[in-house]
C-alpha cells in the first residue's frame, strides 16, 4: 500500500507578490521541489538523473486550481501522489494545506496542482521511456483509481 | 472586432534551469506579464489597480500544455486573448510562438496557457464584480466563440 | 562565547542560470534565508517580525567575493556571524563553503558575502533602534574582532 | 568621449518582498539585464557570447549601496559604465535613479551597484582574456577617471 509523499515548505520572504502573497506561479516551484524529494531513492536522486544521466522530467501539461492565498510566513503541507504512470510520462498530483499560522485555523486547503512529465533525454530533447529506477521511485506513491 | 494582444519576451540568462531550457514556472510570469500589458489602457495601469485601489486579478484557475522548450535568446511572441468574463472572473488564453533562434525554423508552436484570474479586494481577499474600465480594458481582446 | 550561525542550503534545479551555474544574485537569497535562520529565536521569529510588529531588515550594504561555481545538486554550508551592531544596523557576514559533490574535493571555498541591514519601520520606511529582542538574537552569533 | 548605457527598468508585480519593496537580490538581475544590453552589439549579442561560444561573465565580485527602496509599478533608469577593464575582468558601475511614480519626486537616487565580472570559458569554468569584440563593445561605456 502506498502512501502520499509529504513534503512541508515554508513560505519564504521573497516568494510574495506585489499583492503581499505567495505569487501563483511559484507554487508550481514548490511542488516541482516535492518531485525532487519523491526521487531521492534513486541513486544520486533527481540531481543525479539530470547532472550524471542528463535525463530530465519537463512539464508537458501543468494544471493549479487556487483556493486560498499563502502569506509569508505561512508553512504549507504538501501531499504528492502519482495518479498514473504510462510509458514515458508520469502524472503527478499535489494537495497543497496551510498548517500553521497563529490566529487562523489549520488545515486550510490551498491548492491543487497537476503536473504531467515526460522522461526525456536532455541531449536529444526526446521523450525516453521511465527507466525502471525511476518508474520504482514514482511507483512508491501511486494511489490506485479508488484513492484519488 | 478585437484582436490578440501582441507581447514579446526575450528569454533571460537567468530563467533557464538545470536542464538549460526555461524553467516551466516561468512561463506563467511572462503570461502574467502579458495580461499586466493588456490593462495599460487603465488610469495607471495594472499597477495603478494593485498599489492605488488595492484591487488585484490573483489565479484561480490556471493550466499549461507544454510543446517545445525555450533556451537563452530566444524570442517568444504571445498573443493573448480573452475567453470568457464572468461576473468577477476573467478567463485568459495565452498562445506562445517562438520567433527567433538562429539556425531553426521560426515560428514553432511553444505553449498553450490558460489563466482565470479573479477581480479580488486586496484588503478582504474577496472577489467582487470587475469595475468597468478593467472589463473595458479585457473586452478590446475577447474573442468570439468562433475565434477561439 | 558565540559560535557563527549554520545554514546549509542545497542547489534546487531552478537555481542555475545558462551558463550552468548557480546564478550570481541567488546567493543573496540563500544569505537572506541564512539571516532569518538566526532570528529564529524571536517571539514568531523572522517572519512575525515582518508580518506582526511591520519591522523589516533591508540591506543598505551588501558586497561579494565569489570563489567558486556552483551547481545542480552541490550543498553549500554558511557559516553567517555577526561582525558589528550599531544602533539601527548590523553587519552580518557569510562563508559559503561547498559540502558535497561527487568526484570532487568537499570543503570548497566558495564566496564569502557581507550584508549590512538596517532596522527599518516599514510603515515609515525609516531606520529605527534595534529592539532588544532582535539584538539579543544577533548578539548569539557576534564575533569578537580577533575572530573575524 | 564615450556616455553611459542607459537601461530602463520597470518594476514587476513579482519582484517584491513581504516588506512591500523590491527584494534586494533581484538589483543584480537588473543590473545583469543592463550588461547584457551593453553587449548587443556583439555577434549575435550576449547570447551568441554565452550559447555559441561558451565564454560567460560571471561576477567575481559584486558590492551594492541601497538609498531608497522600489516599490511594484516604479520605473528605474540605469546608467552603467565600465570604470576599468583588466586582461580577463571588467568593473562595472551601475547608478539607479528612480524616473516616475505619481505623488513622489522624480529622479531620487535609489542605488548605486558595482559589479566585476571576468570572461570565463563556460567548458574549463576558467578566466580567458577578454576577447577583442567584447573590449571593444565595452570600451564605449568606458569612463575616463576624471568622469567616475
Amino acid at each position: 500500500v502506498s502512501a502520499p509523499y509529504a513534503h512541508v515548505h515554508r513560505v519564504r520572504f521573497e516568494e510574495v507578490d506585489a499583492a503581499g502573497i505567495v505569487y501563483f506561479a511559484r507554487f508550481f516551484s514548490i511542488c516541482h521541489d516535492a518531485m525532487a524529494g519523491m526521487l531521492a531513492s534513486l541513486d544520486g536522486g533527481y540531481e543525479g538523473l539530470v547532472m550524471e544521466r542528463r535525463l530530465g522530467l519537463p512539464a508537458v501539461h501543468v494544471e493549479a486550481d487556487f483556493a486560498a492565498p499563502l502569506r509569508f510566513g505561512d508553512e504549507v503541507r504538501i501531499a504528492a501522489v502519482v495518479e498514473r504512470m504510462r510509458e514515458s510520462s508520469v502524472a503527478l498530483r499535489f494537495d497543497l494545506e496551510r498548517v500553521s499560522r497563529e490566529g487562523t485555523a489549520e488545515g486550510a486547503h490551498v491548492a491543487t496542482i497537476r503536473h504531467i512529465v515526460a522522461l526525456t533525454s536532455l541531449a536529444a530533447m526526446r521523450a525516453e521511456p521511465l527507466p525502471d529506477d525511476v518508474r520504482a521511485a514514482f511507483e512508491a506513491y501511486r494511489v490506485t483509481p479508488a484513492d484519488s
